[in-house]
């Protein structure tokens, strides 16, 4: 049986090739990858070859948002066995350096992370996957919901950031699949509420339509807000945010901006205000898990298109074409659509 | 008996005038300015007349780092009474709003600040202050350093802002009085090194003497700061220090920059930094004077000019013209010098 | 118009009778008192006359779970207006202590509190209430939901006290009123899961109609508990209770047992864990009306039983008499049933 | 060579015994050990066999404070080298388990800690330990402080359970070595006062030659305190300390009294207090390195006797047999006094 995999040879390009079958260590699984989300990350790597410092230099699998079936299990393997639907986590810490052992293994610069070069990604058939980065999920999760819990994981640790707490009323710029989600974790999380902003009708209008105020980015008066979610990037987001806050303000800092960002801190400073910033997440599978699965958090409703493998070039250039898109899922198990 | 203040009738011109004797309030006590510390903002308000939207616009009494004597307290006063030797506190919050209830009285839209415009300040001999805003000295505390628990207070909440922990490696830049008094601060509370930068040989020979590693500022190049206490208000001393943060760092910013701040937010976050912004300070005075009076902080060595309130025209403008100087007391009682 | 009240002359006694019409000061306003709940401190002034060191040695009138409209008020009150509908938060701090200014009012050594002796309480058709301790309640909450806003501040403030972290699984024993709200309130806060304990099966049955899994009291097992809120004041409720808390699982104590708690503190250390005693609650009526009005914990359920005024005595004895109750509200406005 | 171990073949009786060399595995490296601390618990085993659910069942060596000098290491090894002068951190943890991902590393269920049964401890001339639990100490830092470096962690641990604030008011129970060791990390964490209670009058003279206040068990009066430090086991020491405590009071419970420990937990609740157990710690090494080396912490003067190797069934029975003393150290590389 082949194991067919979506492989960027080179920036701009994709070929469906056939790669080595998984050869799972003792601690680590095969899984049969039902599911995998495209992320604006992969669509930089795609387009751009570049994230930062991370530079494509070689050809790379992409995608890291996804979830499967394992189908065998190393020989030191007892958290899943075969037949286990499970979400997975895209980073293996090294769970020795400071970081890990300070229970910040998101920050372990030892961290391998699927489709961050020079690690290959998802858009494969089969991989082997460490046991301790596999989630079994309830038989009634989807998939695609599983998948879905890397980006959840986003919104829950941009909470945790930014200190939200119970009663707290709830800015969340960009409404983008990572400021939904978070808009949906800060409510699930007891936020008496939860304002959502951007720019794109359509993008609104999902906010809308999962429970939410909604605003034009950029046009918001009020200036009550405890927390802000800032999950756009755009370039002057986080600055106009700040102003929104109140005393005691926390604002979270997910999108990240292409430029320097300009902050008139001396002016802010009368509200004391705190920002965090945020990289990835840590410990939050089970509650993406559990927040997905209790029907809190709609991860479905943000999947706007759908793709076989053979339309990982499409998908990855959905948000680019296509105005009113959201968020695009490839089923590596299916090879045309 | 006469009642002598430093009067500013216009920016830029100190006139040593006769006032009214005050008239204590129910609550209030007549308290005797012995020390008048001289923050920047009094030289602020002496120099251009405006600090961000406070702004000068009539005759105004500068001065809010003081202490004295308590010599006639109202009829409802039970915490203090005469002959008490008193730091004082120069905010009065109005313990009714929702700040206040909260325990940040400090953030309180009602907060009557000594000295901020359009609140006359403590450059007096006798003033009349709410017995709530005192707090007894131990008699071995001199007046000077009563008046230097309000600069010692904004170290004292500078740490609280960045979640100092015992056992952290903190950078404090500037090494003006708030930067000397905030790295103090931060070894009492059990920081397990503290360097401080700047770019003065005079000021960082002051940090040396009282103990702490030097560096010249922009020049350090280590990169395991847990805690940046930024106090030079320099345009570019929070950018700068804020790559000096190791993983989960913290930053404070005192510093008030007269421009808007660039920072490379999505390049930092992947260590996950956050950032508090500073507006004075709460509940700090008890602390500042335990510190003071066991010995774990010195104020009295930053003192390098002592000025009577005849000379307090050149006490707001010794930073301005003295290199070698760090912080001006003025005595409102002496006359001449 | 005559201004009836339900005073306990005498321990065990309730008589309707004719009190003076309220005299609003300045800032408080006279509110028609529309709902008022019976909570177990009620019963025990009302058959043993004392809690703890609050003794009766008067006539009293009780009730403090109360909700109303707002039908005058004083020259300086400035928050709430004739007409508006308002839940009563039964607490007046003094404003002016340590307490207060930590933010900790209900520490407050001057608390004023309803139906804590001496100070009477709401069991009257109208009262004379301070401004600050009214909140205006959407057009569609019912004074019952407002009235019963108290007991669930119990349960908010009881998730306070415990570090309630969104994902953690809870364990709420007792499924009286304060431990169903408790319950309801962890999973509006983002538990992962919440399981109630308690002897009486109509009391299960109703924590099962809320949505909760249940066990009988004592014979849980399961020891991966993160959270224990102890609502049942059950003599051995929190030391079994603790054994079910896996690794720093955090306890919040609100039952009152009558006599010590005897507990293997020496064997409990090695999961490192946390107790916290509860004192009433601080801050949460906004949150409160928010967890009812948006749906979030359902109040209305709990109530078994209703009475009018004259219906006092028999609301008060209402747990003790009839198995099958939870919550007796008694609506002061009706005189008979 | 021979290496030479104080071997306990069975419950109250120590031969010194030649044990075979130790084989350090890739990770390890073999330490000389210079000083060993005798702890309670190493007494505990000695006299009684057990210490809760940890039981005696096979000949062990005692001992787990302890420092020494690296004399060789395994291939993997990076952080120590050979000549590396190291305080010993006796407990391995399993790096794999959700606590030790968690930052928990202390309540890790596989841990391996030197001299709880099964496992060995220090007691002898060369032993292999794994070098992430070797600290290099400065050179100016001797073995015995090295050593002492265990207790002072729980100190370390004890007021970071006690969420200990600067500026806080400290009671501390219990002026054996941990107490003492409390006392002093609180007052290097800024706490403005420590009270240091006991018994004996030997021990209450070496707390004040240490600094601080001292008051004799039980008798204080003061209701002011912020911070309760427990470590004495006495069987009222909790109980009686909980009343010495203010509002929002904090209290760590270090001291293991032998039976359950009986609580007013109904009456003490008006003070809203927290009550934090304590199982060893966590990441406090390098901490308490810096807290001896810098001065800020005397371990030296706690130790009243000194013993050689053979010695050891003295230095186990010194708290039992000699009144007026503190610590016993064992210097493993001395054969006879």
């Amino acid at each position: 049986m082949s194991n067919y995999a979506a492989v960027m040879p080179e920036v701009g390009r994709i070929e469906i090739t056939e790669v080595d079958e998984p050869t799972p260590g003792p601690r680590d699984a095969s899984v049969r990858i039902e599911a995998v989300g495209v992320c604006g990350s992969d669509t930089a790597y795609y387009t751009v070859g570049y994230i930062g410092d991370y530079v494509v230099d070689g050809p790379i699998i992409l995608g890291h948002e996804c979830a499967g079936e394992v189908i065998a299990v190393g020989p030191d393997v007892s958290r899943v066995r075969p037949g286990d639907r499970v979400a997975i986590e895209p980073g293996k810490p090294c769970r020795d350096c400071s970081e890990c052992m300070a229970g910040r293994y998101h920050l372990c610069p030892s961290l391998v992370f699927l489709a961050t070069p020079p690690y290959d990604g998802s858009l494969v058939q089969r991989m082997a996957i460490d046991e301790r980065q596999l989630f079994p999920m309830p038989s009634d999760m989807s998939y695609e919901e599983g998948a879905l819990c890397e980006p959840l994981s986003v919104g829950i640790w941009a909470c945790h950031r930014a200190h939200l707490e119970p009663g707290d009323l709830v800015l969340v710029t960009g409404a983008g699949p990572v400021g939904l989600l978070a808009a949906q974790v800060a409510r699930a999380f007891g936020a008496a509420s939860v304002t959502v902003a951007d720019m794109a009708p359509f993008r609104l209008d999902m906010a809308r339509s999962l429970g939410f105020e909604t605003e034009v980015a950029g046009e918001g008066t009020s200036r009550d807000v405890d927390v802000l979610l800032e999950c756009s990037g755009a370039p002057n987001a986080l600055a106009d945010g700040l102003w929104r806050l109140r005393t005691n303000g926390r604002a979270a800092m997910v999108g990240m901006p292409k430029q320097d960002v300009s902050l008139a801190l001396s002016r802010l400073n009368v509200n004391e205000l705190t920002i965090g910033l945020v990289n990835r997440y840590a410990h939050t599978w089970p509650t993406a898990i559990d927040l997905v699965a209790s029907g809190r958090v709609d991860v479905t409703s943000l999947v706007t298109h759908r793709f076989p493998l053979d339309g990982t070039a499409d998908a990855l250039m959905l948000v680019e074409h296509v105005p009113d898109s959201v968020k695009a899922v490839i089923t590596p198990q299916q090879r045309s659509s």
